[in-house]
């Protein structure tokens, strides 16, 4: 994966929900954080049930709002797709339980923290190496964010 | 965003989808490419019926195949979200009309070609400005691709 990869998770920084849901971090101000996640020798991901409760998890521990979750199982591999569909963006799962791989993306902006609903998503798949790289998305060009 | 932003779509390279649904091209395998698009000054943003007919165009476009689609609009700001969710993975999309802005992530393994799924979706939204990075989802560490 391209773009810098964190091996630890980020403490809690003053993240500031604004008006417009767009959020302000670290001197930013930008639509929200959407967080990749590679999940490497990871468990259970042929395990369409639990795979779901485990979305529901990372979405509730990022206080986001769950409006649909749809998932699919495919008989072939065994692999699960699928997706939360929340107020405040997405939480996607992606499984290759013949490579013990999972590729899981975080979406949220407004005033959830994204780095919340990770811990859930460890726990639950065990991986044994496990990647995070967050990208901001949409970046405002702000000239000055301090009067 | 972090990572390479390229303002030019990519020419289609030798991209061969392998028995286990991995990906190799230009000497490297992984799972699937995993687009993030930023469109600013984008038209037709609150149009949800516009939307999910530009997700289905972007899908059959890549060749993918649609298991379902999901969209949701918000009454307050006429933003929409929704998930187009495929058997190759997903296409996302985000909307802020009060901003003209849309984030959209186009996630495909497989035998599709996830860059064919840009045009529809340009061509519909029309941004002023465009940008694309490309994230390559479950590299594996191969040591030799090459007999």
């Amino acid at each position: 994966m391209k773009g810098p990869v964190v091996e630890t998770k980020r403490a809690k920084a003053a993240q500031v929900a604004l008006d417009d849901k767009f959020i302000e971090l670290e001197g930013e101000r930008f639509a929200g954080l959407h967080l990749l996640l590679e999940l490497w020798g990871a468990q259970r991901l042929d395990d369409e049930d639990f795979i779901e409760a485990t979305l529901k998890q990372a979405a509730q521990a990022a206080r986001a709002t769950i409006l649909d979750i749809r998932l699919h199982k495919f008989l072939s591999s065994g692999g699960v797709t699928g997706v939360a569909l929340l107020a405040e963006s997405h939480i996607s799962i992606h499984t290759w339980p013949e490579r013990a791989y999972a590729a899981v993306d975080i979406f949220m902006c407004g005033d959830c923290d994204a780095y919340q609903a990770v811990p859930p998503l460890e726990q639950a798949f065990a991986p044994v190496r496990f990647e995070i790289s967050e990208n901001r998305r949409g970046r405002l060009k702000v000239q000055a964010l301090t009067p």
